[in-house]
C-alpha cells in the first residue's frame, strides 16, 4: 500500500483518523503498521499538534508591518533559552536577564578553572584537566526527547550516554553482598530463578487455567532461552554469569564463573531492584549526550539568541504587571535597573520566585510555595588513569549501590585516555542533604571512604582532583528538581499554568518531564505558542 | 585490608590462591570482593598467566647478540598483524604476505570509492559519499576483549557500537504480526505476563515447597517492580511499553500505547526470541567500535610493523618446511617470488590454506578440511536524510526480524547529520546464500522491498546509493567465520594447534571466539609465545 493509494480527497492522516474512530487505538496501530508507520505512532501522534515556531510571516500575512512585541525572559536556563529563541524566530525583542554569571541554569558543565561559590559562601575552583568536565545537572538524553531536535537544529553534536552497562557493578551493602556483582551476573541469577520457576510451575499444570498448550509449549521455551536454563528447566549457571577466565585461543576455553548462588541468596541480596530502571520511557538505553558537555546546548541556544540580549550577574528584584505590560527591576554591577516590555516570562524556579518582590498576586505566590524543591547532587573526581578501564573492564555506565552515594557513574567519553572523572555519587533526597552537610573535604572523604569498598584502594590513590556540586546550596537555584503531588495539571497550580497579566511562567516544574529539559523545551514551547497567539489576536 | 597487610613474604596473589585452594572458586571471588577485586576477577584470572610481548631484552639477558630470527607471515589479517606485531618488539625480522590488495582480512571497511571484485567477477565500486561507511566485516567489540587493549596501545579513538536499543523494531513476519513493535514494548508484554504468571503461582502456592516465606515476599515485590504489575498483579500496560503521544507540557500529560495484547498473543508473536541476545558475553552493551571504521585497527598495527615489511597483492602459492626454516613462494604483480625465513606463520583462512601447495603432510590436510567456512553478508543502503533518526527516533540499534534480511542495524555514528548508512540485511547460513546468488541489484530490491514492510516508503524513495559484500564470494576469504564440531581443541584440529615444523597456524578459527578480532588475537598471541620460547630455548 502506497501514499498514491490515498488520493482522490483522502489523505494519509484522515484515513488513519477514519480508522482510529472505526476500531479504536489498536485498529489504528496495527493499520499504521502495516503502512510501515506503527513504530513511528508516538512521534507522530505528536506531529498532530505539531509545535509551530512563531514566524515573521505570520505577522506580514496578517498585513502588519509594525514593531514586533517586546519579551523580558526572566532566568537563562533551558526554558528562557528555549523562549528567547523560538520567539526571536518571528523577530519579537526579546531580552533575557540570568541572575548567575552564566546561561543554562540546572544545565551546569563544570570544567577546570570554574570557581563556583554556594550559598554559603564556601567556593571551589575546579582543577580538572584540559578536556576532563563533569555535567553537575542533567546528563542524558533519551532518543525521543525534542531536546535532540534542538541539538539537530543548533548544531550541537551528541555520543551515546552509556546509561546501562552490563558489566557495571551492584553493590547492596545493607543485604550483607560480600562483593560487587556485576549487572551481567545479577541478571542471569535473577533471571535464571524466575525462568526456574515459572517453568516448574507451569509443567506442574499450576497455571493450566491461564495457558493453553500452545501458550505453555511458547512460554517454556522462552524461558529456557531467556533463563538460559538446562534441559531440566534447572538454574545452574551458564556463559551469562560471566567468566572467571575468559575465552581464548585453543588451550584457552576460559572458565565460567561457578558457585552460583542460591535463590534464596539472590532474592535476599536484592539486585533485582535496579533492573527495571532500564524500562523507564525516560531511561532506557540509548541515551545521548552532546560532546563535550551537557552545556553545548545553552551555549548554542545562546549564540542563535544572540549574546547581546542575555544580560547575566543580573538577579531579578522585582516583577510588576503595568496595564499594557510589565517593569522588570534587576541588578548589575551593584546597580539597580529596569526593563519595561509587553510581556514577561519567568521561568525562575518556583520558590525563587516566591523569594522575589512582584504583583502577581496572593493565588500565584500561593501556587509557588505549593512547589517544593527536590535535592541532588554530585561529586566529580578526576583520576590520574582509566583504572576502571585496564583494572574492571568498566567502558562507562553505571554502578548501583544502597550506600549513600546511591550511584557512580563512569564517564561516556575520552575512552582508552590517560585521565577521566568518575561521579563518584549522584545522590537525592536525605543522600544528598548529608553530604550538603559537609565541607568539600569532607564530602570528597567520605565518596572515597564508600567507593574503595567496591574498587578497592586505587578509589583512593589515584584520585587527582575533586569537585563536588550540591543543588541545594547553589545560588538562584537551590534545588535539583521539585515535588508537586498531583502533577502540574494539579488544581494548586493552575494559577500558574495561565498567563497572569502580561506574565507567563515555564519551566521544567510545569510539565511532565520534571528535571529534565525536555520538560523545560516543551513548558517554553506552549507559553511561546500562548503569547504568540494572543499577540497575533489583538 | 590493604596491600601492606600482606607483607612479610605473601604477596596478595599467593594469599589468593591459597584461600581459592581452601575454600573453592567461590570463597576466593568473595575474599577478592572484600579487597575490592571481585569484579575484576575475569580479568586478573587472565592476569595469572599473561600475555608476555617478546621482548629485545629476552635476548640480551641471555647474552645474546646474534641476528633476530626471520619469520615470515601469510596473510594480514587481524592473526597475521598481531604476529607480525609482537615479535617485531623483540627485534624478529618480520615479512607479511597478503593476497588482497588492503590489509585486514575480513576487517573490512568499505568506503566511497573503493572497488571490490567477487569471485565471480562482478566488480562494484562503492558510492558512499565522504565521511560514510560500511564495516563489511567486524563491527563491534565487548569491553573485556583484548582487542581493546590493542586500540589504547596503537592510539585508536573508540565509541560505543549500539547494539541494543529499547526504540529498535521486532518484526516476525511469519507470526503474523501486523506491525512491528519496538524492543520497548515487547519487553514490557513479555516480562509483565512472565511477571503475572510467576506472581499467580506463587501466591497460589504453588511453588511453597521451592520458596520460604522470606523468598516469597521478595519475589513477589521483584515481580511488581519488574514486571511493572498493579497492585492486583496484573498486567495491564504502563510507561514501559511507551507512549501514543510524548508527555509534555502541563495540558500534555501524554497517552501511553494502548490496548495490551493477549497473553497468547504475546508469546504467539515470538518477540521473546530475541531477548536472550543481549545477555550474551560476547554481546551485551556496552559494545564498541573504533570511530571512523573498524579498519582504523589494521591500518594502526600496518604503521607500528611497517608498511615495507606487508606485501599486498601477494597471494602464496606453496609452503615448504625445510631442515632448517621455510621457504614460502608467491606471486605479485604477476611474477613468481619466494621468501626464506626460519619461520613461517600461516593465519590464512582453514579452507584457503588446504587449497595451496604445501608439503605441511597430510594430517595437516585432514585437519584443513574438517574445517568448513560459514557464510554472512551485510548492505550498506546510503539515504539522504537520516529518517530513522527523524521519523522513527532511532539513533542506532538493531532492528530484529525473521525475513531473511535477518538484521537491521541502524549506524552508531553520524547522529542528527545529513546522511547515514544503514545495513540493510546482516545475514547468515542459507539467508545469506541466498542473497549471494543475486546480481547486487537484485540483492538491493529484495533487500529494499523487504526493509518498507518495516519502514514504509522511505526506504526506498530516501535511498542515495548501496553496496553489497558477501562473504561467500570474498577473494582469497571465501567465508565469514568457521564450522569446527567441537570446538577447536577438538582432536580433529591438533595438527593445527601445534608446529608443524617451522610452520604455526593462527587464526580466529583456532581460537573459542571464532569470528571475533579477540579470538584472532589470542591465537596469534599463543603461537607468538610458542615460537618465541622455542627461539630462546634453541
Amino acid at each position: 500500500m502506497t501514499e498514491s493509494q490515498f488520493a482522490s480527497g483522502t489523505s494519509r492522516r484522515d484515513f488513519l483518523r477514519s480508522v482510529g474512530v472505526a476500531g479504536g487505538a489498536g485498529a489504528m496501530f496495527a493499520t499504521m503498521g502495516a503502512l510501515g508507520l506503527a513504530p513511528t505512532a508516538a512521534y507522530a501522534a505528536e506531529k498532530d499538534t505539531p509545535f509551530q515556531a512563531p514566524r515573521r510571516s505570520d505577522f506580514t500575512l496578517q498585513g502588519r508591518t509594525g514593531k514586533p512585541a517586546k519579551v523580558v525572559v526572566i532566568g537563562a536556563g533551558i526554558a528562557g533559552l528555549t523562549s528567547a529563541y523560538e520567539l526571536g524566530k518571528a523577530g519579537y525583542d526579546c531580552t533575557v536577564l540570568e541572575a548567575r554569571d552564566r546561561v543554562g541554569g540546572r544545565n551546569l558543565t563544570v570544567r577546570g578553572g570554574d570557581r563556583l561559590t554556594d550559598i554559603n559562601g564556601v567556593s571551589q575552583t575546579a582543577g580538572f584537566s584540559k578536556g576532563q568536565y563533569m555535567n553537575a545537572g542533567p546528563a542524558r538524553l533519551a532518543q525521543w526527547m525534542v531536546t535532540l531536535d534542538y541539538c539537530r537544529e543548533l548544531g550541537v553534536p551528541i555520543e551515546v550516554f552509556t546509561n546501562t552497562n552490563a558489566d557495571a557493578l551492584i553493590y547492596n551493602e545493607s543485604t550483607g553482598m560480600r562483593a560487587p556483582v556485576q549487572y551481567r551476573t545479577a541478571k542471569a541469577d535473577v533471571y535464571g530463578y524466575v525462568s526456574e520457576l515459572l517453568s516448574k510451575a507451569t509443567n506442574a499444570g499450576a497455571l493450566d487455567s491461564d495457558l493453553t498448550a500452545g501458550d505453555k509449549e511458547r512460554l517454556l521455551a522462552f524461558l529456557k532461552d531467556y533463563g538460559s536454563l538446562g534441559s531440566d528447566y534447572a538454574c545452574t549457571g551458564t556463559e551469562h554469569r560471566g567468566y572467571a577466565l575468559a575465552p581464548g585461543a585453543a588451550g584457552t576455553p576460559g572458565k565460567e564463573l561457578g558457585d552460583v548462588p542460591t535463590l534464596s541468596e539472590v532474592f535476599a541480596s536484592n539486585v533485582g531492584r535496579y533492573f527495571s530502571f532500564e524500562f523507564g520511557y525516560d531511561q532506557a538505553m540509548l541515551m545521548f549526550q552532546p560532546v563535550g558537555g551537557m552545556d553545548r546546548i545553552p551555549s548554542a541556544f545562546a549564540r542563535a539568541i544572540g549574546e547581546e540580549r542575555i544580560r547575566t550577574g543580573a538577579p531579578v528584584t522585582d516583577i510588576k504587571n503595568t496595564g499594557d505590560g510589565v517593569v522588570v527591576t534587576y541588578t548589575q554591577h551593584g546597580r539597580t535597573r529596569t526593563v519595561t516590555a509587553d510581556y514577561c516570562i519567568a521561568t525562575l524556579a518556583p520558590h525563587i520566585l516566591a523569594k522575589t518582590a512582584h504583583n502577581l498576586g496572593s493565588a500565584v505566590q500561593t501556587a509557588l510555595l505549593a512547589v517544593r524543591p527536590s535535592h541532588a547532587s554530585k561529586i566529580g573526581l578526576e583520576y590520574k588513569s582509566r583504572w576502571w578501564e585496564q583494572d574492571f573492564r568498566i567502558f562507562g555506565g553505571i554502578t548501583e549501590t544502597d550506600m549513600d552515594l546511591d550511584h557512580i557513574w563512569y564517564p561516556s567519553y575520552g575512552h582508552l585516555g590517560d585521565r577521566g572523572v568518575v561521579i563518584g555519587y549522584y545522590n537525592t533526597g536525605a543522600h544528598s542533604d548529608a553530604y550538603s552537610a559537609l565541607t568539600p573535604a569532607q564530602r570528597l572523604e567520605r565518596a572515597l571512604s564508600q567507593g574503595v569498598k567496591i574498587h578497592g584502594d586505587k578509589y583512593r590513590t589515584e584520585l587527582a582532583t575533586s569537585f563536588s556540586h550540591q543543588w541545594k546550596l547553589a545560588p538562584y537555584l537551590e534545588g535539583a528538581w521539585h515535588s508537586m503531588p498531583g502533577g502540574p495539571d494539579a488544581p494548586a497550580y493552575a494559577p500558574l499554568n495561565q498567563a497572569q497579566g502580561n506574565v507567563y511562567f515555564a519551566g521544567d516544574y510545569l510539565s511532565y518531564l520534571d528535571a529534565w529539559q525536555h520538560g523545560a523545551i516543551s513548558s517554553a514551547r506552549k507559553v511561546v505558542t500562548e503569547l504568540h497567539q494572543r499577540v497575533l489576536a489583538s
